[in-house]
């Protein structure tokens, strides 16, 4: 029985890092929609974005039956319900990622983006696709070092984002109001990635060293 | 052993049902701080919401207690995984509460909102109002028509978004740029507000009918 169980959880872990994987595809081809204007990879990154939620629903029936069928306690019970939260967690990073993209085909075929904020979500881009990378390698290897480059990117959108609104805010902005929205919406989108990225990051950290860490919900 | 658990279930609903109160309070005094440029009542929005998060860690600490030492199935299952995504829910909803407050302390002894939208925000707050009030009911007597009315108060919600939205890119829209980032974010705001009250709509409507909703995630 303990051996069909750890294959069950180990399926659970797999399945969460296949999750991850589609989420860090979802925000590289979002990310490229938006600041190259690329309509087949916004409508790839809207539709695809069905897979991930059906991920999440599989994810969530095989907890809820372990959970019956094993009735885990200790450390197998805090990766079950872990599991629970960090496929929520993704599950929201993937429509992030679907929202990036419906702002660019929104605006298609023109840029959603005025020139003078692409490099600044050049980097955000960059930040949530590290971000998203490095949490499929963190729910493969558990190294806990990536947790720690996750909580510095995601410091690194919150920097990006203020900096986005205060370009916003400078009177050199000659954003229409239709590109304030979208880059108001935009950077949110970014910012939100980041702290649901954080919370995988958390979960695995407690699952790692037993600590409740300060912020996990 | 069973009345044991029956009082720890009640216990868990209780808790629930108190978290949705406190949401219902925040959202109300929210808009009205975002109404009516008020200074007290945003930052008491402000300094509540660490009262939702520990209210929603303790929740979800009972949830797994009750996991490890009742090992439930069936219904008491569902019920409590069911906890545990709705303790989720209602903790984002103080959140979004409390970004509405940021928004009116940010701009304070100004408005945040621009006269020419402050119609529609009103009729935003008095849904998400109703969304809160019925949730809290919802979840202490289970009646379904109350979930109907959610969804409907949802809808409204999405409505109003666009029209804010809409609003600010007619030609008659003069707001200022900060004008225009804060009621992106407000409507953002309250928009995301009515989504995760869905959710418990949907999640108690599961666990009264026992249908699997279309969708929960």
């Amino acid at each position: 029985v303990r051996e069909i169980f750890e294959a069950e959880l180990k399926q659970l872990g797999d399945d969460l890092e296949a999750m991850s994987r589609l989420v860090e595809r979802a925000i590289t081809d979002a990310g490229r929609a938006l600041l190259d204007a690329d309509l087949t990879l916004a409508q790839s990154v809207i539709a695809s974005d069905r897979e991930i939620d059906d991920l999440q629903r599989d994810l969530d029936d095989q907890c809820v039956r372990l959970l019956a069928q094993q009735a885990p306690v200790a450390t197998d019970l805090r990766t079950v319900v872990s599991a629970l939260r960090m496929s929520g967690n993704l599950e929201r990073m993937g429509d992030l990622a679907r929202h990036v993209a419906q702002l660019a085909r929104g605006r298609y075929p023109g840029h959603a983006l005025p020139p003078t904020v692409s490099d600044t979500f050049s980097r955000m881009n960059d930040a949530a696709v590290r971000v998203a990378h490095r949490a499929t390698e963190l729910l493969a290897t558990r190294d806990l070092a990536l947790a720690t480059t996750i909580e510095r990117d995601d410091d690194l959108l919150d920097i990006l984002h203020e900096q986005t609104f205060a370009a916003m805010l400078s009177p050199d902005w000659l954003g229409s109001v239709q590109e304030t929205v979208d880059v108001t919406l935009a950077s949110r989108y970014y910012e939100r990635f980041g702290d649901h990225a954080v919370h995988v990051a958390r979960r695995i950290t407690y699952l790692v060293t037993g600590d409740v860490p300060v912020e996990l919900s």
